[in-house]
């Protein structure tokens, strides 16, 4: 018998997550030599995806959403990339590196997945073994967060060229594609981050502006660096930077809606009080989940173009890489405190 | 020189508009016999519109927004229908009906329009003389107010058949329109109202439910009265029945932001806590102005149709009419308190 270490999600939290409370580490056992029932894949998980949709899953279950609530006491979900040790399945070969889709892989170090869970959940990407690019890239800039990028700025952002968008959480996982993909589309582009290292990271990306939001006073910076107003802004946050957002939003505007990062863990939410200018400016605020089935089709699409962008050092892409299962309840906590620099990572083992 | 009653406006309120002070009516005279300069038109205004947008250009002109600011201590401005007493105007024939265009006909008893002014911002509609339809409609149902609702409901709600539709301030110039399209369209169509009254008269209308958002639980009512939930959420008022609203969204939701009548004449406006639904609704909330060019543009197709809607009896319209321009300070009032029934008129003359 090995060890297998799993992150456990015990229970809803009452605000932030809590650490070796509402997800801790537990160590099990697994028989990495017993026989494959047909159908079956063994993982070795190698990296996993720390993204902030999570909190939303640590809900009563009661409580609909796009994502499913999480089980209470069972092992925490989510992006994963990993390598197919055994395997009694056709479309998995023994050595293949495999993404568990956003929500349906394992946080732990191995899994043994039944075959129609792997047929449905698990994709094959080998691409990295022969083009060189982190095993991680492949639940970042072109996973999840890169397909949610390219599709929420294309297809509800309706970018025109020389446009002003505005990205909150911009040096985040999402963030900062989407304002490079911006500037590829030849927008201005303005970012707002929690950091003034983020915030020398945006202009390294070639941002055109960019600002501290914790130490700046937002108005004026957006009054300054938005001087011909907003004309996209792509929303990660919600909150006070939305209705910011609001206040600088030129006439027909539009508001992507991709994430309330600001509102995931408070009790009390924050009421917006500027919608009127929805009506007077005539915005379009669309929210969007990048796993319906009419932006996944995207993806191969994307992955295509992005992986070309990367190799070509067009797009950058920031982590921040924790090593060991161990560390992985911290890292959850760390991207709600907003204290990861870019995409966060766990390591969890090397192929 | 004849007697020619204005309406004036002098200020920007604070809160409501106060009779008599923000808003009143002054004695100027008029020489109905002084010839005309080229292009010219001398009018009888028959008809005054008065709209909750208008509480919207009583600000001060430092702010922008989609309608012009009113000058202070000027002649109101609004929806019109006048009679051409002379003319000096190819465009315009003595004994023709005009309408003024949204803010830009004269509240007052006579109008001697400039040419230019003329050109732009009046249009000819004789078709009551022959239809037998009041004057009234043409500012009301077969104005702006329905090319509101024709548009807003079409071209943003994208209905479906057998979707649910709730839309609020339903017995108003605008919802009570919304409501009955809707029908027409095979909606399943809920209206909330401030009155037992005018709760009664959309039921006669057709809707499927209706309520008294001042006396009933609005949450217990939607859940009653939608329960297959929201598809498409037609917003006149904004405020708590806007979060309701979000609160009872199916996904793919489709919010119109329309107005948002409670938050006019308020000082410190109401904050929107659930707007996380955006994004994990999906929802599309799209503001607009039936002004822009792009929504105009339906106006001729809508009249014609909706003309012949009213003339089979499709489709009915209740109006709260005032006589005697004096009245008409109150009855702008009137419109805010929620105190009109349907399209509030002024009737400054008879034809």
């Amino acid at each position: 018998m090995s060890l297998n270490t799993q992150v456990i999600y015990t229970k809803p939290p009452t605000g932030f997550p809590v650490v070796g409370e509402t997800v801790k580490t537990s160590k099990s056992t697994i028989d990495l030599d017993a026989p494959l029932q047909k159908g079956d894949i063994l993982l070795k998980n190698l990296v996993l995806s720390i993204d902030p949709y999570i909190r939303g899953c640590m809900r009563d279950p009661a409580i609909a959403s796009y994502a499913p609530a999480f089980e209470y006491n069972s092992v925490l979900a989510g992006d994963t990339v990993a390598v197919v040790l055994k395997s009694d399945n056709p479309k998995f070969n023994q050595g293949d590196l495999v993404c568990g889709r956003t929500g349906l892989g394992y946080f732990e170090e191995y899994s043994h997945v039944k075959g129609t869970y792997a047929d449905s959940n698990y994709v094959v990407r080998n691409d990295s073994k022969t083009n060189g690019l982190p095993l991680s890239y492949y639940v970042g800039i072109l996973g999840m967060p890169g397909l949610t990028a390219y599709v929420g700025l294309n297809k509800y952002g309706r970018p025109q060229k020389g446009e002003t968008l505005f990205v909150s959480a911009a040096s985040g996982a999402v963030g900062q594609i989407v304002g490079q993909i911006g500037k590829t589309l030849g927008l201005y582009v303005v970012g707002s981050a929690g950091s003034d290292d983020k915030v020398e990271y945006l202009k390294e990306l070639g941002f055109d502006g960019a600002f501290n939001y914790k130490t700046e006073n937002i108005d004026s910076k957006l009054t300054e660096l938005c001087p011909n107003g907003i004309d996209i802004y792509f929303d990660n946050v919600g909150g006070t930077m939305l209705e910011h957002a609001l206040d600088h939003a030129n006439n027909f505007g539009r508001i992507i809606g991709c994430g309330m990062i600001s509102q995931y863990n408070t009790q009390g939410q924050y009421g917006i009080r500027n919608l009127i200018y929805v009506v007077s400016k005539r915005l379009s605020f669309d929210g969007f989940v990048v796993l319906d089935k009419e932006n996944m089709a995207y993806e191969e699409e994307f992955i295509k173009t992005c992986t070309q962008w990367v190799l070509e050092g067009k797009v950058k892409y920031r982590e921040t890489i924790v090593d060991g299962i161990e560390n992985t309840p911290q890292a959850i906590l760390d991207v709600f405190k907003g204290r990861n620099f870019g995409k966060q990572i766990v390591n969890v083992a090397n192929l």
